[in-house]
């Protein structure tokens, strides 16, 4: 059997992933009383005296939404929320595994932005945090921004930013082997969906200077064609003005970083670009252009979004650290300074005299990295006076 | 430490009482490849297909959403969402204990009816079945049916049918010791809340006559002072019209049933009911008229909401084999048949030479009681062709 029939086999025999588990014993009457009437009109009360009791008495302040429309899941686009749970359930166990995080899938027959905004409000008393998961390009980042505005909870849309916050940790540690630094270099990034304006933001501010980034009509470049979102990415890369096509972004760039789709990159490509150019070919599960081939065309270090080559970027590198920090720190949002001290709790593990072009970022399974990623969180959170307690 | 104080301890050393649990092993790359990318892509594409594959490959047809507003919670009102979800977190781990149902609690920061409607269905994609709890009357009416009408999965509010169930199970029962038919007994009703209304429709389904429902104004007489709700209980109940108070409807009714409030009924007003009354006394946890000053007056059978009297009616007795048979059966609905089976499988469950004054239902601790109520419902769901498979 091969990876998809053992998949299914799996999901059909175990009926699903995920299941709610009760942390307290109910077998009499007193056990009844405790956790059920009478007893429970106690905790009730307190959190009607006060809300934030909620955090004391109830499970809210581990309790995460995973919280999808179903319109951008994994390669296979937009099909609906029903399909969509399986991918909702695997998250929801990865939270479990990697950080202790007990983590809910919702998952939303609308398309609406509006109400997508006004569902994820009205059910938000039961969480402590919510993770967007799959929700397409544009409309994420409306819905993203209205949420983060009108919950005093935590909200991450994990396409955008687990991705963005990985790669950066990786990019980090592959600058350190060519030598270069990121406020000289040319970044281009391939793929204007959630996690390509994420790292573009993310690089953005953390002094990148010359980022192209490019979408299927090439560079993208400020003017009266784009809408709100696209303008806004053009407003903060593309700073000698170019047009173009991906090849001509690429030639004498520094660092490639796609978030797009299989075999899109030639040698001949890598090879126009700059000396000891870094490859970051995301694309999932066929990457912009094989590892192998990157490097036979001279790349120094590449990365790409899959187990069975080095250098794996993977979100489960950060958003269950993420959560952990921040709901361990009660915090109210989750913000830039925290998703860049995730960045470098991941690339601070691999160590001056480990790192190697082969080995630039942690392994998925490496114990260390959740709880390192949620102590930075958590520091961050606190030092920006986002906490609750 | 009394109730309350172990119960506050409880909650605060536990965290609340619910985690989201994995039912598969994510230790190495091979897991993650099955339970998440690329392997999960699999499932996804199946359920795309055909959405009743979600019921297959996801945990869907085991999930239950506990959902309310905070609006009717135990004796205490209208205390808010977040108040509310200790009650939820408590009903959640019984449908696990009990039945091996995995309830999740949704608690909705609204009240408006239009929008608890559309969020419940924009949200049920992830379950198999909604039981609706505190929400008060008379909105937990029309959100309930018109959430039947509109979803193709079991919905259900345990405040009105749980409650109506088990008190009709008691019922019937009490009947066979003072020998009287369920077709020539005037019902006393008090309490025109969600309980009232659906025990009120129970029973008059069931044949009986003479219903008497009463609410803080008395006897509930049809007129134009009524809302619909009020006239449609008064058009199926009060066969000769009568006005009046509390005390003048039990004036020589066989059975008093209360939904209401502590200490309303007195001991004269027994005295005055027919021969052989039965008093289930069921407000909680103060009853109205304790079970030793009922027995003192005269009543024959007795039953209250409390553990620490004889004939416990406890909703537990239902909801969680109620739910169980209509997962198992993949039942799109919870109809009136399938109700009656749970009655009558609760009632069952004593046998004649067991059955006594003190013995009429069973312990909500007796393991039998979920098993055959799932299976009586499950029956019955088949029977009435509303099951999926």
């Amino acid at each position: 059997m091969d990876v998809k029939e053992m998949s299914l086999k799996l999901h059909e025999e175990k009926v699903g992933k995920i299941e709610v588990a009760s942390k307290i014993r109910v077998a009499n009457n007193e056990d009844l009383s405790l956790a059920y009437t009478p007893g429970v009109a106690e905790p009730c009360k307190k959190i009607h005296e006060n809300k934030e009791n909620a955090f004391k008495y109830t499970a809210k302040g581990n309790l995460v939404a995973v919280v999808t429309d179903g319109t951008a899941v994994l390669g296979l686009g937009d099909i609906g929320p029903e399909a969509a749970m399986p991918v909702m359930e695997g998250k929801s166990i990865l939270f479990k595994e990697f950080a202790n995080v007990d983590a809910f899938p919702i998952c939303l027959d609308t398309k609406n932005v509006d109400e997508i905004v006004n569902i994820v409000k009205a059910i938000s008393p039961t969480f402590g945090g919510i993770n967007l998961e799959d929700i397409g390009a544009p409309r994420c980042f409306e819905i993203e921004e209205r949420l983060r505005k009108e919950l005093d909870i935590p909200v991450f849309h994990d396409d955008q930013h687990g991705t963005a916050i990985v790669a950066t940790a990786g990019l980090i540690n592959a600058l350190k082997i060519v030598n270069k630094r990121l406020d000289d270099i040319v970044v281009v990034i391939n793929g204007a969906g959630a996690a390509g304006v994420a790292i573009t933001k993310m690089l953005n501010s953390m002094g990148v200077k010359d980022i192209l980034l490019c979408d299927r009509q090439g560079i993208i470049y400020s003017g009266p064609h784009n809408n709100i979102y696209k303008e806004a990415m053009a407003s903060i890369t593309n700073k000698n003005k170019r047009q173009g096509s991906l090849e001509d972004a690429m030639e004498e760039a520094d660092v490639f970083i796609g978030v797009s789709a299989p075999d899109i990159v030639t040698k001949d490509m890598v090879k126009a670009m700059n000396v000891d150019p870094i490859i970051f070919a995301l694309a999932n599960p066929i990457p912009e252009i094989m590892p192998h081939v990157a490097k036979e065309a001279g790349a120094s270090v590449i990365a790409s979004g899959r187990s069975d080559f080095p250098n794996q970027i993977n979100n489960v590198l950060a958003f269950p650290g993420i959560f952990r920090g921040a709901l361990n720190a009660r915090a109210k949002e989750i913000n830039e300074e925290m998703k860049l001290a995730a960045a470098y709790a991941i690339a601070n593990l691999v160590n001056d005299d480990e790192l190697n072009a082969e080995y630039i970022i942690p392994n998925p399974f490496d114990k260390r990295v959740a709880e390192r990623v949620a102590s930075a969180v958590e520091e961050a959170a606190r030092k920006t006076g986002v906490t609750r307690r």
